[in-house]
């Protein structure tokens, strides 16, 4: 067989740690606590069922044909119209464009912005997906320890002086994934400050930011932009159905175009009936009821599980309540082995977890933490999967019968 | 307002004349010769109607959840039969992944084999759409002329070997965008064998072969392969729907592998609704006399626009009956001002053709020809539109009146 070369940029990305127990997750009888699937009991199925019969009985050529790279016209509209109303959405010099999912928006932006070579900074830990997205152009990524209330701006701020060419930071700014945590806004403001000062453009990627579902929503860091620095990305996989790959990203009109000139040669454009699906959807649904529901679901599992934990977990475990999203962080006592851990909780009770250093800008890293993801498995699926690992972590940890 | 710099690979990466042509195309009054849309006529609404309702219906989590990369199994498995059913498929080494239509299938191989800088070869003219993917990556295309029967070999052959490291060459095999043409077989065979006395890849893009109306298919270059030397992509575009947006690659295992991570960081996976309906789709379709019935259509709108034009042209123009696909290739004389030939057929006429130079991989080099469309239109502006384009070549070329 021959030996075939790949290119340098690609080459050593592998299929990530999370794709792999993924595939685990997904056979029978597994506890799914490593997914990051929204809650599938709350796809508006009939919904969706009714608008996709009347679209294909009205205007079935307009589901069928090619479009536009752009997007759907009417889906556009109906998106700027809701990003001007949070703010995020500057008709002086903004415009958007409809992307296969927000990872296409991640990734596309990338590749409009960055060189081989180039610096790019990240929370650490982040979303693996979109590391990798980055990882694939060949930019140098630079990992910023992530606080409580955010990445660590003092260290991101000597990282910048110290970078060659700071071009592109990427925050994951409610509900972080996988820490759940959100960034608060003295930071947005602050990040944004740097921006301006250091010349640089933020990608904002906010999947989570409609399923808050504790605490007061914070302004975005694109509604605070007014020099033109912010990609904002957002998608329709996490309120309606992922399924369908529909995302989307609000920048200054010159990104924009760079952007759907790199998304014409990727894939023409996106999916055009599930684009005209999301559009009708927004016409016929009032949004900020339809979203309590979602908030109301991810509420009640989040609870279920944090209960769980309350209940079983060995109290040398620290974990954070989250506000939204889909994520609970977990971390155990420093030195623990973690990925020991991960693998006999696969192995002896087929719950599968993610281990925290798989969104480690260095994998190879240390990390004491683990994911648990609390929309994809069922009430008793969380229920049972919490105390069995509840039970595992005191073994695990060597506490007492009682501890 | 700031200066946005943008990569190298795509800061001189422009939307295609095709595409701005293209927007033109689709207001109404235009009679689009430009475009290179399938039949409308020819989209089976109501079977894909039946198969999204009962899928929606029976398994909506299914159609709506995330999935994996590779793509829908099912799917994949009836590709294969398919694929090894026309020597498509090795089973010794080869495996296939589900894209974004054959645009992403193109891109993808040319990101996970390509540097930046590393040769790569196409037939001039080609599918700008896939030149511009290659370019993204910013690697240094050459064009190689074509020839009655495909790329001409002894050109390519010269150009391989003054190349520093031949890596990959790009070849539409049947009814080729834009001049319909097909390769024969010997240079079918030839081309295998210069890829594997040089050491390169073949990327085989077919995305019109099922769409033959006239002569006897030939086999493809893939069904050749026996080292593994070849990338074939198809699609669901001209035969079902391009709205869809499914395509595909069948390769050797490790380029197919090295595509899947390059498409999980691009898009995750593609829209899973789509790929479910094509697969049922095949399920249920006797597929041989689905095909013969879409072909009945394209080979009437082919030869009703070639009567046209036997009827109307100068005889000045050269022009070429393809044995498929949906286009036609006119060259006027040369010395002919082709770029004003199809702005005044535009602003007159209110008549949308290509210039030929929109597919040279120098777009500023010459061309005399034109392509037309023939699966687009309406007859009637089959029709309408061949006899004023017709009367135009002959004022545009000084025919006499009746010439």
């Amino acid at each position: 067989m021959i030996q075939y070369s790949f290119s340098e940029n690609v080459s050593a990305l592998q299929p990530s740690a999370i794709r792999e127990i993924l595939k685990a997750t997904s056979m029978p009888g597994i506890i799914p606590f490593a997914a990051g699937n929204p809650a599938p009991e709350a796809f508006p199925t009939q919904t969706i069922q009714a608008i996709s019969a009347e679209l294909l009985q009205n205007d079935p050529v307009l589901a069928l044909q090619y479009n536009i790279t752009e997007g759907y016209p009417k889906l556009r509209e109906l998106l700027k119209e809701r990003m001007e109303a949070q703010q995020c959405f500057h008709t002086s010099f903004d415009d958007l464009i409809i992307t296969s999912g927000a990872q296409q928006a991640n990734e596309l932006s990338c590749k409009a912005l960055l060189n081989r070579g180039d610096t790019m900074f990240c929370e650490s830990p982040s979303f693996i997906g979109s590391l990798n997205a980055f990882r694939s152009y060949g930019v140098d990524l630079v990992g910023i320890p992530m606080e409580q209330d955010g990445m660590d701006l003092d260290a991101f701020e000597e990282a910048v002086k110290a970078a060659k060419s700071p071009k592109l930071v990427y925050v994951i700014t409610n509900f972080q994934n996988p820490t759940g945590r959100v960034m608060s806004l003295e930071k947005r403001k602050k990040l944004y400050a740097l921006a301006c000062r250091y010349d640089f453009i933020i990608l904002e990627d906010n999947p989570y930011g409609d399923l808050r579902f504790a605490g007061t929503p914070i302004p975005s860091i694109k509604s605070l932009d007014t020099e033109g620095r912010v990609i904002y990305s957002g998608t329709f996989s996490k309120i309606l159905a992922p399924g369908l790959r529909v995302g989307y990203v609000s920048a200054p009109e010159a990104i924009v175009s760079k952007i759907t000139v790199c998304k014409q040669v990727s894939d023409v454009h996106s999916n055009i009936w599930a684009q005209a699906i999301c559009a009708e959807f927004l016409v016929r649904t009032d949004m900020d009821l339809y979203l309590e529901g979602l908030r109301d679901i991810y509420r009640r599992k989040c609870n279920l599980m944090a209960d769980g934990i309350r209940q079983h977990f060995s109290a040398q475990i620290k974990w954070e309540m989250p506000q939204g999203g889909l994520f609970l962080w977990c971390t155990l006592p420093d030195g623990c082995d973690i990925p020991r851990f991960c693998q006999e909780s696969m192995d002896k009770y087929q719950i599968a977890v993610v281990p925290g250093s798989a969104f480690l800008v260095d994998e190879t890293a240390e990390s004491y933490s683990i994911r648990l993801n609390f929309s994809t498995p069922t009430d008793v699926q969380i229920t049972q999967g919490i105390e069995t690992l509840g039970r595992m972590t005191r073994e695990f940890l060597g506490d007492t019968a009682n501890g």
